[in-house]
């Protein structure tokens, strides 16, 4: 399993329309075969600021996400609303295994 | 639900120590009535670094929590392998709703 966290800041005027394309976008990808899970969490003390955490079930499977409809059109429609540029690390699963994603 | 992130740095000759510790500790958390999730993930370009994702199902759950015996067995093991101190980030799920987690 490969893990992305997605580093998000927005503006916040933008707050509430980051969350309804996030999710637009979070539950379709949700459905892509190359992804377990694609988690949207809002931080609790900056309502300002997200975490994306994307499971991969691949090495591949980011590049296909990026392809797709839903992806290029949440890219797009947040671009306006980012106060700083997105920030991706890259992890891997220790615990719990594969299987259980 | 509320999810909280815990960034942690190892001492390097405490990597592997540290990840047999921690997917013991994770391993018992999920099953506490309270814990939706309990993933351990380490860094891809640097293997010192892990993120653990912890997904309570109430505000309390956290507290609960650090009062088991796997936590505390955790807490004490690790103490000395942390190359500086955790820190941790609380967020609420945008996406996918509690009943997803």
């Amino acid at each position: 399993m490969l893990i992305v966290l997605v580093q998000v800041h927005v503006k916040p005027e933008s707050v509430e329309a980051f969350k309804i394309a996030t999710h637009e976008n979070a539950s379709h990808s949700r459905l892509e075969p190359g992804i377990a899970r694609f988690d949207v969490l809002q931080q609790a003390d900056d309502p300002t600021r997200f975490v994306l955490v994307e499971a991969y079930r691949s090495s591949t499977a980011p590049a296909a996400h990026k392809e797709t409809a839903h992806y290029r059109a949440w890219r797009d429609a947040v671009e306006p609303m980012m106060a700083e540029s997105r920030r991706s690390t890259k992890y891997n699963n220790v615990s719990p295994d594969d299987a259980s994603y």
